[in-house]
């Protein structure tokens, strides 16, 4: 099963509303949309980030106004943008999709209002903008705006998002100064702007020579621009995004040793439900033991060391074992000769960094395996 | 949508029992679990190799009898043992298994008949054993057996398989005759064997360098050992398991251009549900853009070729494009730079070899997206 900690997500939650006085706050549903930390992290005033339609309607059933649902996601046709119609702030992903809007707007005889995302012609190291598959090249969007635009929709909130996971904050700092930078150009095109949506890509430490993103000099760095920023435009919300900063190391997942075996001098210990019920471990293994260094690569590859597993058991570390799954194949280990104590059927062990991209980012189905299931720790202490 | 055509699967089933008349076939059910899937190959006399409890149940809501379901997994515990006891062929996979058998039997005041999967002292390549998750070492299940085995365990069955995906006759024969050699030695240890799971590993072709395995040769190659075996061993049935050898090449995947657009030089299109409707080209196309060549990990990596993208529009190709999904991550790219007919919103692209660990191994709840259909293509027309 996987269990989430309401009172880690809220420790996250509150540092980073107390750091980013000003600054509204999206999740990032995708990366783990179980209904309770949906309702954690609403209740404590976050909107969403929604990346699908399904997503929309899960937060609006959770609660949240459309105002306070954005969905920015690249894709979306026709019948997207009809069926979210009203439910949530649209930002289009495309000049496609802003003419998309247009046409169901002209339609309707309405002014849409939407958001527009963009790909700014700067990266996070600060050079040249890159292709991408996400928003409007910057250049083309400030031409597309000054030729007029689209009939029937006003472009009123911008949205960037260039990277995640992130941990300087340096870095993200540079890459807020040049957004507002670029933010203030559209201000003047557009005439007014709603909303900035700047996106973000706070990472979380998950491999050994990884640290800990320094939020509070993220949060001092950034100010002198969010500060210039908002008395130049005090009618403008400042937003960011996050998903696995706030709950990514929320969340464990914890298996079962279902048989142990001893095969030509190497021990396997055989848990349940590894690479289906949680594909990151088993994905990072396979890049260690085949001797890879892929680069980063997220969700679905970040280190190969970027999860810890440990046996449930107060004894010491006796033994070095292979740790592989249930499945009938190879690819199904998570660690090879890990030092573990000795580990017997019935035993658990259990693996961090569950908490975002886990159990919605698995093979669940494969092999027709039993599903994990997914426990809710509430701050108060429960299990639900 | 997923379509698998039951003509291409019945071709390729009728072949295999053309070609090994005296053999028994299985289908691995995890490659393709779809209900018209097991009824085509289930109807024509092939049982199942179940890798799960839930897909014993499957194969027995589909009709089959115990006896043609055979059970073999690693990490069965005794929830699963009793759980599927009776209903399924068991087939142990460690000395832990047998020990959890014996005693379930003990307690039922049975005789337990089971199979025991080995992990032999060769490999395809024709050198030593290898340490394995899979199976009991061929030496120690020897001395096992040798010393009287298990209280209410009675071993009748032997089970191998060592590598999936292999195109080479001659590699297989070889495996084949090693097995035989093997199995021999087991006749005369367990008394009497009713049958020997020689697994297989017949592979299909992905990449462009890929050659169809020569099934004919590979009849040819191994009919003398098989029917010397047989000679010997009246009683004991030969058995080979198949999976994606059957269903790999019956399916197609096909799915929507949702948005196009330019940025920098390139061009994208965009697609709906491609890593989360299925997963393996998205890997496939990870590891080509990162200039890695990882070794074969089936089901997740085979080939950075593995998979074809067509259009599914009769023009020709006229514009260099990258396809990506509609998924919030870069990683959700499926071919960069690819050759294709002009696409726009509302056109459909297909890949092939989407019949084998496609649907059920495809994160399908990622990002809550439209889960993908899976239609069944009779072999009279009808779409299912």
């Amino acid at each position: 099963f996987y269990l989430y900690d309401e009172g880690e997500i809220l420790r996250r939650v509150e540092r980073l509303k107390g750091l980013f006085p000003k600054v509204e706050f999206l999740y990032s549903i995708k990366c783990n949309p179980h209904r309770r930390v949906l309702d954690t992290v609403f209740s404590r005033g976050f909107g969403a980030d929604a990346a699908s339609l399904n997503e929309v309607l899960s937060a609006r059933e959770a609660g949240l106004p459309a105002e306070k649902i954005y969905y920015s996601a690249p894709g979306k046709n026709l019948w997207d943008l009809e069926h979210a119609w009203g439910k949530c702030v649209l930002i289009a992903d495309s000049l496609g999709e802003v003419h998309r809007i247009s046409a169901i707007a002209a339609d309707r005889g309405e002014q849409a209002e939407i958001g527009l995302r963009l790909n700014p012609d700067f990266t996070f190291r600060g050079d040249g903008g890159a292709a991408s598959k996400f928003g409007v090249d910057e250049e083309q969007a400030l031409a597309f705006l000054q030729n007029g635009g689209a009939r029937n929709v006003r472009i009123t909130g911008l949205h960037v998002h260039v990277q995640s996971q992130e941990l300087s904050a340096e870095i993200l700092a540079g890459y807020y100064r040049r957004l507002l930078a670029m933010a203030r150009k559209f201000e003047t095109v557009c005439g007014k702007l709603d909303y900035v949506n700047m996106g973000s890509g706070m990472g979380v430490p998950f491999g050994a020579s990884d640290r800990e993103l320094d939020v509070e000099r993220l949060s001092a760095l950034a100010k002198p621009e969010l500060e210039a920023f908002q008395a130049a435009f005090p009618d403008t919300r400042l937003i960011i995004e996050t998903g696995r900063y706030v709950t990514c190391q929320s969340g464990v997942y914890v298996t079962t040793v279902a048989d142990r075996k001893d095969s030509r001098g190497k021990t396997y210990v055989i848990l349940k439900n590894t690479l289906n019920g949680f594909l990151r471990p088993a994905v990072a293994s396979m890049a260690a033991r085949s001797g890879l260094n892929p680069p980063v690569l997220e969700p679905l590859f970040t280190t190969t060391d970027a999860f810890q597993i440990h046996a449930l058991k107060e004894e010491p570390p006796t033994e070095r074992v292979t740790l592989a799954g249930n499945l009938c194949t190879g690819t199904d280990v998570i660690a090879e000769d890990i030092l573990m104590p000795h580990l017997e059927p019935g035993d658990a062990v259990w693996i961090n960094n569950a908490g975002s991209y886990a159990a919605s980012f698995s093979p669940m189905q494969f092999a027709s395996q039993e599903k994990p299931e997914e426990l809710f720790l509430t701050a108060a202490g429960e299990v639900l």
